[in-house]
């Protein structure tokens, strides 16, 4: 995806190397926990967070190497929620391969996610950054763990639109806005840019979560390598089913008994039934309405920043990455 | 257990507070990850990676508040793995409590044990250690994760004991290496008693180990709070056990065929010959002479930092630690 955008495409291709070099480095005390985190990085990702965060960077006066100490510790805390969020979800497929957590079991998966966050410190604590930037990164995993806990407290129930969007802040877009802080941070941004990279980065991932609700409820498996109807199935009511459990009554007391205990019994048909309702009430484009305000949010915050080549990489990134969905 | 050392013991009465204050300011965003994370704490522990800590702290100059920052910052990433071990061990009861993991799912054991991670760096990012001790920290939990992996990988074998040895080095000895370690250096003590700190901790931690693994062979539940027998149940053959493994044929055997697959089928009788066996061989007080020698280095380490009320309490930590089962 980065054709366009060969200054970050370089730096992306660098920045690889320094995220596997955490995993092979002569210091390393266990191959085998290496060579399965190895696994799980290479096996896909897109990066975004710290392209983001060196774009944001190359905003202001870019220096490599913090950015890429910090981009690596981000990329790192975000695997490691991906694994723990395997463990919890019984999801056998992450980015077309089997989980940690399905092919060596849950003990391996938990202290192999732990693992990564350790590399993860490791790499923030040589980054140089100061400890409030430390702290403003360590925050935002809080939130996701805290997002990802009410999301599994209140699963088999329907959430407002408030709860909903609360818990993607934290779940999702807390991570996201903390890459674009700490990179305008590092880009020696003023004070006042770098809290407009971090809502830009906030109102990004809300656009960014809401994409990832309608390919559960749209897209076939093949495209993204998880299957369709995940989230209902661990109990997890998205933004299309929300809104459309909302207009359509017959449908909100199919999902209260289908959600009774916290996960969807009979789960094949029932998934395909309150899919397919879902898709007629017309609540797929009321949320693709959502997702394209927080798209144009992001950017009116983007707008306002200085301009540079990192405020051009970081639209780029806006358009590419919702360019499938968005419909301005 | 801290009776005999007042100075001790008021440390860590306001090291408690500061300990529980992680999960009670104002800042925090999640009331339910907070009471439950507090009821682990409140649950128990002796604290004994602080209390050594602190008195390694005492044997220079101490300084309470980065004393407290980094003792917190232990003792969380210690009850954090506490929490994750419980998860893949199945563990019900912890100190006497059901287990997260056994009350709410998997899926929040995971996310609280990040959670209270996440605290944990956040009290090491305000302790102001230099970069080099924050890596110390985050490699001793690297250790950890590392010692469990292989634990759980070796699982269904019988170790022999270089291999237990370094296990159990990394499991359990690496973090009270780290507690004595940055204890010292944050007394100001100079680096060859940084070091000296260091070994004392990890030789402290190899016989904490041993005596635990004892613990699961000969003491009744009421006692700790922990079935006798649980170790073998997950397919972990301790101490005593690869002890009278080694001694006796017909046990290896046995072993050999129930410890296929990895845990122990058939459970309670084949534990209960198991124990029976080892108890027989005479592998418990072999055991415990290795538990003693390691006793006796640490100690030979502690004689050699200069004298201080730190050092004093080292020795009475270790006394009071291994009183029951310490046979020199």
């Amino acid at each position: 995806m980065w054709e366009n955008m060969p200054a970050i495409k370089l730096e992306l291709d660098e920045f690889e190397q320094a995220l596997q070099l955490q995993f092979s480095s002569k210091r390393n005390i266990n191959s085998y926990l290496d060579r399965l985190s190895l696994g799980i990085i290479k096996s896909g990702g897109k990066r975004l967070r710290p392209a983001m965060l060196i774009a944001a960077a190359m905003a202001g006066e870019y220096d490599r190497e913090s950015a890429f100490g910090a981009a690596v510790s981000i990329e790192l805390l975000h695997t490691a929620t991906l694994v723990h969020d395997d463990i919890i979800d019984n999801a056998h497929v992450r980015r077309g391969m089997p989980t940690v957590s399905a092919s060596r079991g849950a003990k391996t998966a938990v202290f192999t996610g732990d693992y990564i966050y350790v590399k993860s410190i490791l790499a923030l604590a040589s980054a140089g950054l100061p400890v409030e930037y430390m702290q403003k990164v360590a925050q935002a995993v809080e939130a996701v763990c805290v997002g990802e806990v009410e999301q599994f407290e209140g699963r088999g129930s329907i959430p407002g639109f408030k709860t909903y969007l609360s818990r993607i802040s934290r779940k999702t877009a807390a991570l996201f806005a903390a890459s674009c802080a700490v990179g305008a941070h590092i880009g020696k941004l003023p004070e006042e840019a770098v809290k407009r990279a971090a809502r830009f980065g906030g109102y990004f991932g809300i656009a960014f979560q809401i994409m990832d609700d309608l390919l559960d409820i749209n897209n076939d498996q093949n495209t993204i390598g998880k299957p369709v109807g995940n989230d209902l199935k661990e109990g997890t009511v998205t933004l299309p089913v929300l809104i459309a459990a909302a207009k359509d009554k017959a449908l909100r007391r199919i999902l209260g008994s289908c959600l009774k205990g916290g996960s969807i019994k009979n789960t094949g048909r029932s998934i395909a039934r309150i899919i397919n309702m879902t898709k007629e009430s017309g609540a797929v484009s009321d949320a693709q309405a959502i997702m394209s305000r927080y798209i144009a949010k992001a950017k009116a915050q983007l707008e306002k920043l200085p301009d540079s080549a990192g405020k051009e990489a970081l639209k780029e990134i806006t358009r590419i990455t919702f360019r499938d969905y968005n419909q301005e």
